[in-house]
């Protein structure tokens, strides 16, 4: 096997000079302080070695990258009848758009938009009080990354929910429409706390572990979701996992990546490991800039790419 | 490795009792006398190897698939330049939708839907006849097929000529935009033409080849595009070769691949082999129904779903 | 003069075996209560005279009437400064459409829509508690009908309040892109109140003089609006008082008007009088069947077409 | 009655200082060459007689304008029946729009805006060659105007055929949905001569003074409408006559009018007029930015909007 860390080291250093590149999301007051130069990445191997280069111990808000793990939840409650609540392709639409929504009564496209989140979120709740489901979910972010030191950054949390008018938008849209069963606070409750989860790359590269390795952590034995179930999710990643910059990249990196407006990306090499990359300047769609062009580097120099080597 | 002719044989004992499924399409007059009872399917292996069972040695009208061929000879005229004249992201709407296009200014959302594809047929013109560029563009599809025996079925053409209307419009809001270069009824006669070709799963499998092995078919050792190139292609394919069904092809499949409102579909398992199969009658989203179905047993079992086995 | 008596009489009888068409507004639960089968019709004219038929005594939710008088209490306020706030557009889609207000960045495009009367309300609110808005509303609505006895009804407005999440969708949308000043819930208690307003269709033919007669009430002699300003609301009404049904009510009654969920109209006869009608059973638009068709044939019989006689 | 004339010169006189603002038109090449600096109007009273100033007597290109005469003339072909082609309603899009037209499956919004006009001329042609149509349509204007030597400028009809790649698709659009009954070229033949008409302001005015006196030319007794269909083409025009700024129109101006890209509107005062402007700068949505204002200026020294005085 290549040697990953010199790897990392390259991609590092060649990036270096480019760190701060991008625009760090400023509609979340709290994730406008980051300070934009940061740059971690981690991977972790089927084989249980992980790998890591820059601030890799750094805790970030990992936004919507929570979105895999509550999807994860959510099918391990209710099964493929949560494709009776969201639908399972790309938007064509920002991640925050409610064109959509109208168009399709109140059916998200998928549940890595905003609006397909909250969706999922809702099935989560199954007549909980939000504290239960958001006590549930962080369990179980723990039990996939095996580190009981991860935890919800209340801050970011509460500085979503004041100003998360869009997503409130979306909220009560869909109630509108029957497709929310709780009541929208107690939903965006779960929601707003579910983005703002802390992990460092190295968890985030742990966590994802189970999607690499046939749904089951390799290094812990747990068993998390099927080998086909774990197979869907990726194929979800890769289609719909960066909003309206998914088809680019697959085109440029080839792997399922599922990004966050915090500024990082995991991604799933399926056979091989995940890797978790944070760097929090974004591209105009709402991706991490210089987190994907270090998964293109990773994907060359590794030949990991889904679509050939 | 397993035994593909069991495969697909027991792929076709199975769905022999549902040959008929789906409807067939009937805007384009000639389409619609096909019998959708046949049904195909063939595989090319890296090794060289063809099986198949069922119609495989029919030919049929693979529409929207030569859009594959088409981008790929495009990319090899125009480079990476290409995508100033076409976007790279799923569409989130229908194959032969305008909306979109005027919302985005005449750019096209990804080579595979209607728009898109001509385009890129006005690419391949580039000053050509169309006469001549149809010429090439057969000519490139042999190549890759290495069948000199694959020909355009002239009657669908001219009954797509007659009656597309809304690939006319099409084309003519994309003019108004100045993102044809050529006369309409220049790009309009090439790519009817490209989509009224005519080949058999075998043949189509073995055209494919190229994308499973690096850009190189393996037989004939004809490079065709490099590894990059043909890994960037399957991207293409996997998140927007089904139209605003590629999210569920992925999800339920997880192999890049082309449909056409024929009946066929090419899909890719990179490294190992190329697949085509045929069945006449579409699901509502305009993908052969049990085209998707056949894949999905296949990718089942043989575990070739690029997001894990 | 023509007998308007008269004229109201044989509508009425006309119309009594047609009692009972349309469909009830069900989305508010209150208004979901009232009886079909109701009619009433009333006409004011400048020279102080009220003729009436039918239930025209019998108070109603005039629900989205009531933009007519918070439109002008909120020129009142801001002057012509309001339209930066709102377009004078007619939609083109459906009242409670959030497709519009995501295409023009949370601008909605005309003040009869819901997202422009909450818009509205916002500025009418100008920095007051919600219950001084409300007040100060109802003041003026009994202010320009010269009576103390109109209410609101509070058991419609807990009915919208729990039950309009299009509504609270509508603002958290325009609070995000920074086109409301004042909490959500405090714009919208001001909104579902001003739409719970009872009204009978005397008093509200009563209120919707000074429309009709150059700005002031014939009757008090009190000022209400310049004759510019009347003019202009007239024009409004025409041309976005029936939602998506403006251009069908303009073309088959010929005067400016304002619909409500509630089942009444409110249309104006600029130089002659106001008239106000009311039938519960609403067309597939949203608007009142039998009213429009009353208003027609009011229309017809008296002349009073703004598009000649 | 005030003297006409003198409200005519006080708005050359205040005007001309600004003459030359807005954009001319350059989509169409023909109209690109037009001098933006000059300016008409002309007033024709339903006593007979005709008022004008400045370049009243220039001909220009009508162009949207003479959309009002040919629906007059298909209202007359085939009465309400119209309505199964075409709506009544406010697009709330661009005169160009196709997104409309998609979405309500090939039914254009109104007659006013170009789809609805091209299919409007598909009513006219009723199965006769374009050459008739034309002429017909010729006469027809000639027959309203009561002037034998208005004519079709054919370099301008030409220039429109060779760059309206825009119109061309939305008639292909609507012929895909069943929407046309002849060949696109047909009916765009006669949809491009008919917006070559060549007229002055005081043709013009004499032209529309059927609409401002129920529905026949005062001068020469002719009559071409019921009053009914004056009325109703009137609210047409108020409703849709000027795009997406139709109700800003009706808000500073109040008079049914119906403006075209050479520069021209055509507005009706009911009972008392119908008036002409010229103006080629155009605002942005598609109107003379002048013409407004001059008909906005007349309207207040007048007291003729049709919303009060």
């Amino acid at each position: 096997m290549t040697d990953l860390q010199a790897i990392l080291d390259s991609i590092y250093t060649e990036l270096l000079p480019r760190l701060g590149e991008g625009k760090v999301a400023d509609y979340i007051p709290e994730l406008a302080k980051v300070d934009p130069h940061q740059f971690g990445m981690a991977i972790a191997t089927v084989d249980g070695n992980v790998r890591s280069v820059g601030n890799a111990d750094i805790p970030f808000s990992i936004q919507s990258i929570s979105k895999v793990f509550m999807l994860t939840l959510a099918l391990g409650k209710v099964g493929e009848g949560l494709w009776k609540r969201v639908g399972r392709e790309p938007s064509g639409t920002a991640f925050n758009s409610i064109v959509q929504l109208e168009r399709e009564e109140g059916i998200p496209r998928n549940p890595f938009i905003n609006a397909g989140a909250i969706a999922v979120s809702d099935v989560v709740l199954s007549g909980h009080a939000p504290r239960e489901a958001i006590g549930e979910f962080l369990r179980f972010v723990r039990y996939v990354a095996d580190d009981e030191s991860i935890t919800i950054d209340d801050r970011v949390a509460r500085s979503e929910t004041q100003t998360g008018f869009r997503n409130v938008a979306l909220a009560n849209f869909m109630r509108a429409y029957g497709n929310l069963d709780h009541p929208v606070e107690h939903v965006l409750g779960v929601y707003f706390h579910q983005c703002a989860l802390s992990m460092s790359c190295e968890q985030l590269a742990r966590a994802g572990l189970y999607l690499a390795a046939r749904g089951s952590n390799p290094t812990t034995g747990h068993s998390v979701v099927s080998p086909k179930r774990a197979r869907r999710i990726n194929a979800l990643m890769l289609t719909c996992g960066h909003y309206d910059g998914s088809g680019d990249f697959a085109y440029r990196v080839g792997l399922p990546g599922k990004s966050g407006v915090g500024g990082g990306i995991l991604a799933v090499a399926p056979g091989i490991g995940s890797i978790a990359v944070w760097s929090p300047g974004l591209n105009k769609v709402g991706n991490s800039q210089l987190g994907a062009v270090a998964l293109e580097m990773l994907a060359v120099r590794t030949g990991w790419s889904v679509f050939g080597d």
